[in-house]
């Protein structure tokens, strides 16, 4: 096996540098994975530019990056599922498997979760990589290692729409059409939905969402009230929505959404904004509309698997930019101001299709 | 009949009147019902001290009252289930049954409900009533007409803890010793709560919960930090509690029921406080601890009257004072100011016990 | 208005008489509908040739029909979302709206529904039709009479997918390719399902499955055990299916769903066979495979209609023959033995596309 | 620590032995138990006498018992929440935790669960065991080592209760009156249901269900008619239950349930019978009464330990009779020929209250 494992190190503000590391050692239940393709995630570019995210606080250097996809290298004895050459998609968090929460099947509430670039724990923007082989997904050859590194954020728009019972026939209002917006979008189409209203600041994200499938888009300005925008929706849609889910995370657009949903309907807050709001909550209250928040994904990667494997969305919309591991600051710059229309930048450990029987 | 109908009409701010009224005509699905007892609710007192509550506004006479039970005194020709002398509570909403909600069973959240007592919709308060009767339920010999009056705030009671999904073990955190707050604390026993932490800022309510049931009492000051009391309430209980009900519905109790409750956990508020409130929604979303509101109740009273005439739970502790309609005014008085130590106040249209194989 | 009413009335079996009826009389409730579409259902068929379908025993004269579109032609004083000239898709069903299971919306299951063409009740192949406003849908102009008329088979489809928990990555098992595995077939995809096999006696119609999106169809013989077509189930699909939907109801179907369904899973059974079967209970129960029937539909209407209206399944390939309601008899010849490949047969009691701005 | 390790080993039909078998080494994540109390479980009898149970077929000696509790004695390097001297239950089966069932929460079904006197698997009828520590659940002072053994048949209980959903005033069929009856009558009672039929065919065993809280009983005769128990069912009950729970899983009773089950209903089968049944599968399915097996529990035992903590319910009744550990051959005989009206029958591997600071 090769020697070489650059890596893209985090060492504090604005200071992320590529070096080599040593090649991990797996143990009896984990893989270690040769990594093809890692996308920058919003919170990746935030540890880079903050240091911190929360209460998860950047104390020593930490490899970067977590929405990835390699090919299994090396296997542990008592691996069952895969073999070597297997290309896999990579869940990046593996939770203790042992507490409550673990056993009744919400992993991804697990207090001693060990999560891929969250401090302390390092991210995979890497050559080698090691994990537990029941957290790797392997992938068809028609799905792209581009698709599969998708499978991160593509989960955490299949948990939004699972927290928010989209189904056949929902009206759904998404608020935000940033990547996780777009991830939402898409999976709840792939549910049933079947009308679907998209909101942004900036029309250009709008015109990607309405060609991936939005069947309304509308355009606000940060001084429209909450309860205005509200009544814009319903005009807009055929009837309220019932489900609406806000992937800003913003006070103005959790208010929106409460005032825009359906009594008896479910508004998922995804994006996470200030630890303290002000919302109408009399009026979600009376009306029982449910308001209920999305932390990662949990049991949700095969089926966003099942959806990129369908063919029937258009997954791969969502790479504007692709970049090689050596290009890591300029990929992070891209990510970072939006450059060139920037959605999701994808960085290439492999050269690119090295490892697609069909191409990107 | 009897001719004489006199009823309780609230004609404005500080202006409740008793006067006769005609009796009622049934149609073909209707009861008449020879009312009987009659609970007074905090709605009640609200709606003659300030003429409205939220977007429910007095705008003429309206009968008061709706937590009652009475004898059928006449019967449709289409009603089945019910003859002339069955003792009924009466749950006092009429939905349309035609509409989306009311078709998927969520009947209470229904835009064309007739409830009593709510404007424009008259109240029970009144020696005759008529109510459709498929919301009447027949009481068995043993409950007595108090209970059955009972049943209504009681549903609020185990709707909240159906919405807050109680069950066998559950740790429930209970803000406010109230009538609801007493209710919820009911109903959670019933259904398997095995740990109940009740707090307030009355010392005097929290006896009368201990007495209840309640495992833990906390007393609380207006200027307790909410993630001070939130961390008390960890210490006090065996362990986090995964259903927090906030009975209070201010934004205090709000803010002491999110930060207190368990991961994965449901924060249900039952009280209805200021329409806008400043909360700690980033600590509930990033932890998936639901907020879900309960609106009345809905397919609840059945179980509410099971579990009255179970006579495993001391309903009847919650009546305090009793009063003859011809006493409505100081039995308002009585609920109104907390008059020795009320709970709740019970107004008798018939003599006491009248219509009770067992007295209260 | 016109007099002509041509009805088909059942007289007994085998004694289907087109004859004139008067037009009915609507309530404030009622819509009147100028009937376009009607499709033909096996029920309407076994009727005609048994006289009964369980307890259900024709007694006298009956209206067949009941898979139906048509145009509003007058409204009752209290219906608010309908108006004269919209074109609709009945709900063939009208519960009582009344009982603890209306109430709590579970419809379906009223036992006082009263259902088109089920004795006692009139059918609607006819040319007015009166209908419980809110059991009528209006469709948008893009959607087909014959479409409309598809709802019916379709919503059962909906209903069966919906007791199946079919959802996003689904491995969906579906026995029998008529009318009922079609619309499944159908339904299955729209929420979700990824892999879906369909079985059948027939080639030709797995023919029709494949063509309408199923991932792999399996043609059986009768000898065939039903252990041996679950292993080769478990074979051809990536993995076990964890819902299986037997559209046959005949006792080999559910043997065989049972013996395939992943432990865990579900096995929801539409078609209805024999009143005794004898199934391996024991397999379902130690691995916890749930059993579900399917009785019509509830609520599923909407979904159905959101399902044709989005363009994206090809219902219309279901619809086989076309006949004028003057060609009754012929129609039913032609749906009672499958002559000419007949999926679905259409009776038009309008002349075809007179009421369909974008032609079938 | 003393090296003696009493075991009783079964090492074929009707051959078992009591012998001194090693005191296990524990792993980081294991503790060391010294045993307290075993309760003799009817597949304990079963293996003595039969030698399997469905596939599990005994072919190596194997030590028998699995409903258990002890005392801590050893504790693993990485173990938080257990110490030396803590009096635990021990929940009988230890799943992969990392197959997708496990990670769904479901992990009673998991293919790689290692269980208890379950072939190729050791029980626990023995001195010294180890177990993984996170499926041992530390009990309060008041509660017993029985009672903590007897969590293991009453997590069935409350598993056959949540399976049926069992909640506030439901209307509970239970057939079969033996221990796993008696135990989801508990479940139920503490989970809100109010009314509880019992049937069985012995009236001894119908006494002590109604001494445990039965609302009703009914003797049977194995002649009686399905439907006829039926109907006597729902003559005896205020209406037809809502919820029945085979205990029994002989087709008669399997019967009996379908028919008296009301229309929406669940029938829950926790006995197992035989592999094929006849049953009237129509009647179920036209009324949507869903059929669910119950294979073990899952998630249960903290529900289960707060039951019997709450000290509301007499689970001591249930122990008929005590022995010593060497007096393992008339425990067993006691229990598999119900001598002395035997309900549960519990081994003492320890001098009976040595660690009970409340006395049984």
């Amino acid at each position: 096996m090769a020697k070489d494992n650059l890596t893209a190190v985090l060492h504090g503000i604005e200071d992320l540098r590529l070096e080599q590391r040593p090649i991990p050692t797996i143990s009896d239940d984990e893989v270690l994975i040769a990594m093809d393709s890692v996308g920058i995630c919003g919170s990746d570019v935030h540890y880079m530019t903050h240091g911190r995210i929360g209460h998860f606080v950047l104390t020593k250097p930490m490899i970067i990056g977590h929405e990835s996809a390699g090919v299994v290298a090396k296997v542990g004895s008592k691996v069952k599922h895969l073999t070597v050459g297997d290309r896999v998609a990579i869940e990046p968090g593996v939770p203790c498997s042992k507490c409550e929460l673990c056993k009744q099947g919400k992993y991804n509430l697990c207090a001693d979760m060990v999560f891929c670039a969250t401090p302390p724990y390092d991210g995979n923007l890497t050559r080698y990589y090691k994990q537990a082989a029941n957290f790797c997904y392997k992938i068809p050859d028609h799905v792209t290692m581009e698709e599969a590194a998708l499978l991160e954020p593509l989960s955490v728009g299949v948990h939004a729409c699972r927290r928010a019972n989209v189904g056949l026939g929902s009206k759904v209002l998404i608020l935000g059409a940033g990547p996780i917006g777009l991830v939402t979008l898409i999976s709840a189409q792939f549910l049933g939905a079947t009308e679907i209203l998209i909101t942004d600041l900036v029309q250009d994200r709008l015109d990607v969402a309405k060609e991936l499938g939005a069947t309304h888009t509308m355009l606000l300005n940060r001084e429209d009230s909450a309860e205005d925008v509200a009544e814009r929706i319903r005009q807009t849609m055929s009837e309220e929505p019932d489900r609406s889910i806000d992937c800003c995370g913003a006070e103005s657009s959790t208010r929106q959404a409460i005032f825009a949903t359906r009594s008896g309907g479910v508004v998922v807050i995804v994006g996470m904004g200030a630890p303290e709001v002000k919302i109408p909550l009399f009026n979600a209250l009376a009306r029982e509309v449910d308001i209920r928040g999305v932390f990662r994904y949990c049991n949700d990667y095969a089926g966003a698997l099942a959806l990129v494997a369908s063919g029937k969305m258009n997954v791969k919309r969502l790479v504007t930019h692709h970049f090689d591991i050596t290009e890591t600051a300029k990929a992070f710059e891209t990510a970072r101001y939006g450059l060139g229309g920037a959605i999701k930048v994808m960085i290439h450990v492999q050269p690119r299709d090295t490892n697609n029987p069909v191409k990107f």
